[in-house]
This record gives structure tokens, C-alpha cells and sequence, in this order.
């Protein structure tokens, strides 16, 4: 397939690296300020060099990719909430062009999944966004198997920043603070570090879980969210000399949606450690299912992408 | 789709009673000793009570069931190995035929896959065959997913009985002859419970894997088993004072394929309790993911089945 890449951060990057050796072809690649378009594919080694050099990958206008040739547009342009400005109109302008979409940004997805499906609707081409909940970890192709309305409940660990520091926090009695400086310095946690400790990032997957489980109808305001940034030590120490433990949880019922710390047993399936991801299903015939792995970083969440770009064909 | 239902046992009867929920029609359905047949839908509920009160699920012949209507074939009958009569020859008929078939019985993808591949490859119709390992865990929808090229390893906790029996003899300190009778009397251990403890049934999964993985050339006597009715009590002690336990693991490395007992520390991820399973894929570019769930029992299976006849439409 000829792909559009839409955004040139660490996902992006690694879907225009990776694409080849899945046989597709790179026919646009952009990121805020540039483009690089050729019909018969662009040179992505040149492109991801001279973003290095000028911060730039290409001399076109972002908006030349949106007019290149390509069967699927994959938006991986940064998060954002409400209108999710640019992401959505990337995608709307590939649906209505009749192309496949396929999302990373989970922007559009938790904040306007009915808009999406309406254009979607209208159009030849078809969305897909396994990447934007839990990186690598199969858990929308997996309800797509089961079957969403089979799927009762779901519930997870979906922030990594927020687990590593919980799981630091326990394993060395460290306070928040500190262990998020730790963080910081291994560019686990982000200079501004809101989007993971606040539970933004989880209450998004939630939302997008809840509209693939409901069929719609969720945004960011419809999660209830806590974050973890008023978990003390002592409530990580209580928790252990009970043999127990705090994650911050995610999860969608028939009751809705919501994120906030939980403790959960030592050694529960929930209780993964560092940053490690976790979605557990609740099915009506099939019991409960686990799946576990790396929920962020770009080969992880590019592979998601691919595997979605190799569904479309 | 219309589906021929081969084999009355706990899947098929389960494939049966809950095709109508996925929107599917069952055509045929067919036992050792008889089959019902009808173009318009057979009465599943009134051929398993057939079955129940007279052993048969219907009064005409099994073979009436290959001629019958269908798309898709679904081939529950018991696992045999060589030339794994007669599911091989159900599979063959119905890809001869042009119609897909989906198997839940693994004696034809571990024993005769190359054979399978070259009938699917002369045929309109396609195999797929997610319930032969490890029941309702998506492990080979998500090796497609990623790429079977891509996946470096697969290893896990394939077969419920053995591990249940490890995870009694190690908690409760009991030997090996005392929990499989215990197992039997629960019903997690067969009669003659040779095929699981032997480790034959997780080397058939291996197989099955290391065909996927390897895109063929794999069958049962490719696979180096050792089964767990020779570790003693003492071995569990021995680890637990180490923190270890063992499990009966099952992997699929570039060096081949092997089953046997292994020391694995009690908090692993592989080292998961009672009858559940677990497969962990190593995958080139997103790292190790991890599925667990129920790798047995008949709606679990079946609804593996059933999503692998989505996956055809």
C-alpha cells in the first residue's frame, strides 16, 4: 500500500522506517512545519536525516501530503482533546477522499468517535486505530474477534509513566516526587509529565475502549478520572504489609467508564510492573482474557499500525 | 455463513448452540455415527437432545454432512495423529469443494500442514485454525497480526491438565499419582490421561506454532517432549525454596520445538495457576507480548471457532 504519514515524532518516524519491510511504500510524509511527497515513494532515510539536520522532513507544505497519492493516511500527529484539531481533519480528509485511515493519535478516536464513524460511513475507505490503546497489545483485534458485544468488561494498566512510578514508588518507599525526577531523567516521564500522572492518557483509552465496547457515545468528560499524584508512600506501604499493591487502573463496565489508583494484590495479573501495559477482557463465552507488553515507544506502537495497514488490504 | 458442524463433542456441540448468535446458519451437523442435514438451518436444540437421549445427532449418515449446503466447515472432531484420519479427509472435502474450513481439531495442522497448505493453495476456499492452540487466547491471530516473518520465539503454558496437576503438587506438597486423581475426579484430567501429562497434547500446539512461525515442515515427531509424570514432589520443594516453581513449557524457537518441565520463578508471567494458559510471542520490532486466558472448554474454544469464520467473511 502507499501510505501518508502524518507526523514525524517517535511513532511516525518508526512507521516511515518500517513500512518497506512490510511492503508498503512511504508516498507522503509530513510533520507540522514540512512534507515530503513522491509518487513512487520517498526517500524515508534522506527525510528522517533532514528532520535531524533542520527540523524539517522534506521543502513541501504539511498540507501537500493530504493532496499525494496513497491508499491509507496514518495520523500520528501528538494528541490532542476536544476538536482533536489537526488529527481529525487529516482523517476526514482521507475518508472523504475514499482512502483508509489509520490512527495513532488517539485524539480523535476518544473525542469524536461518532464523527468518524459518520465519515466513515460515507466513504469507500475504512478507520482503524489498534495503536491508540496499550501500543503493541493486540486489544481491539482481539474484541474485534470475540465480538464487542460479547465483550462485558475491560479493565487494564494503559499508562506506562504512571505504572513505572507506582512501581517505583513501591518497590523502594521513594515519594512521588522523586521517583517522577527518576523518571524525568530516564525520559520515562515527560517534562510535563499531566498528560500520564493525571490519568488523562489512561481516561483517553478508556474512552476508546468504551466507544469500540458501547459502540459510541464516549468522550474524555464521560470518564471518571483520579490520577496518582496524591498517592502517599504510606498508602504503597499499608498496602504491602497486606500484600498488596496500587495500579492505576482503568475500566469500562456496562456502568461506564473510569480511571483511578486501585490496590490490587502483589500478584495479580493487573499488578505488572515498570512500564508494562495490561488489558484484561471480560467475555460472555470465553472467560477472561490477558494480554500484556510494551503500551508506548515507536517500533511497539508502529507495529500496531502495520498490522492495521495489513488488515485494510 | 451456512456451516457443517463435523464432530458433536464438548466444541462442536458449543460451535453448534452458539452459531446463531454469530448470524451464522448450521447446515449440518455430524457425529461418529450419524449427521442431520438441512439446507434451511438444522434444530440444533433438538438434534442435541437426539444426541443426549439416543447418541446420535441426527439419523442420516456422517458423510451426509460433506455433501450437504455449507461455506464454511468446521472441523471439531477428535485430534488423531499421523495422517490424522478423518479430520484431515473433512478438511479435504470441503477445501476440494471450494468451501473454507476451520479447525479446532489440531491431529491436520500439526501432523499435515504442508499437505493442508497445498490443498488450501489449489482451492477458493481458505483454513483457519485459531482454536487448535490454546483454546480462546488469540495466539494466532496475533502472530498474524504482527507478522509471522516478525515473531522470534512463542513459548507458554499450553496444556491445562498438566499444569494444573504441577500447580496442586506444588502448593499442597501432594505427588503426582494423588492430584491426577484428584483431577480426574474434577473432570480436568481424562480417563486415560496420557496425552496431556506425556505432553503430547502441548507438542501438538508446538507444532501447530512452529508451522505458523516457520511456514511449515513441522509435525508432532519434530518436537522434543518430555511430559511431567517423572517430577517429583522433591523437584517442587526444591525450587519453591528457591522461589521457583515448575511449569511444563512449550517453545518455538529459530532451533526448533520442545515441551518439557522447566524451572520458572513463582511471580513469572509464565508461571500462571490451575488450568489457564499462557502463550508469549518475542516479536522483532514490539518486543514480548504476553496472552493468557482459557486454553480449554467448549464455548472458549468455540468461540476461538467462531471468530476465525468472521475472519472468512
Amino acid at each position: 500500500m502507499r501510505l501518508a504519514v502524518m507526523g514525524a515524532g517517535d511513532v511516525g518516524r518508526s512507521v516511515a522506517e518500517l513500512a518497506g519491510e512490510y511492503g508498503h511504500t512511504v508516498t507522503a510524509f509530513a510533520d507540522s512545519a514540512s512534507a515530503a511527497v513522491n509518487p513512487d515513494g520517498i526517500d524515508v532515510d534522506a527525510a528522517l536525516a533532514h528532520k535531524d539536520d533542520v527540523g524539517r522532513v522534506g521543502e513541501g507544505d504539511p498540507a501537500d501530503a493530504l493532496g499525494a497519492e496513497y491508499d491509507a493516511l496514518v495520523e500520528a500527529t501528538p494528541t490532542t482533546l476536544g476538536d482533536a484539531h489537526p488529527g481529525f481533519e487529516h482523517v476526514r480528509a482521507a475518508l472523504e477522499a475514499d482512502r483508509h485511515a489509520v490512527l495513532a493519535n488517539k485524539g480523535p478516536v476518544a473525542e469524536r468517535y461518532d464523527d468518524l464513524r459518520e465519515l466513515e460511513a460515507d466513504s469507500d475507505g475504512s478507520i482503524r486505530f489498534e495503536a491508540t490503546v496499550a501500543g503493541a497489545i493486540p486489544a481491539l483485534s482481539t474484541i474485534d474477534g470475540v465480538g464487542a458485544e460479547r465483550v462485558t468488561a475491560a479493565r487494564g494498566v494503559l499508562n506506562g509513566t504512571a505504572n513505572f512510578i507506582l512501581t517505583r514508588m513501591a518497590t523502594d518507599g521513594l515519594d512521588y516526587e522523586h521517583v517522577l525526577a527518576e523518571a524525568q531523567d530516564l525520559g520515562v516521564a515527560e517534562a510535563d509529565p499531566t498528560f500520564d500522572v493525571e490519568g488523562t492518557d489512561a481516561a483517553l483509552k478508556c474512552a476508546i475502549l468504551a466507544n469500540v465496547i458501547h459502540g459510541g457515545g464516549y468522550s474524555l468528560e464521560d470518564v471518571d478520572v483520579e490520577g496518582i499524584t496524591d498517592v502517599p508512600p504510606s498508602a504503597l506501604e499499608l498496602a504491602a504489609e497486606d500484600g498488596r499493591t496500587v495500579r492505576l487502573i482503568g475500566e469500562v463496565t456496562e456502568d461506564g467508564a473510569r480511571v483511578g489508583p486501585r490496590l490490587v494484590p502483589e500478584n495479580h495479573t493487573l499488578a505488572v510492573s515498570g512500564t508494562m501495559n495490561i488489558v484484561q477482557l471480560e467475555t460472555e463465552h470465553a472467560g477472561r482474557l490477558n494480554l500484556s507488553g510494551r503500551g508506548a515507544g515507536g517500533p511497539e506502537t508502529a507495529t500496531a499500525v502495520l498490522s492495521d495497514v495489513d488488515r485494510l488490504s
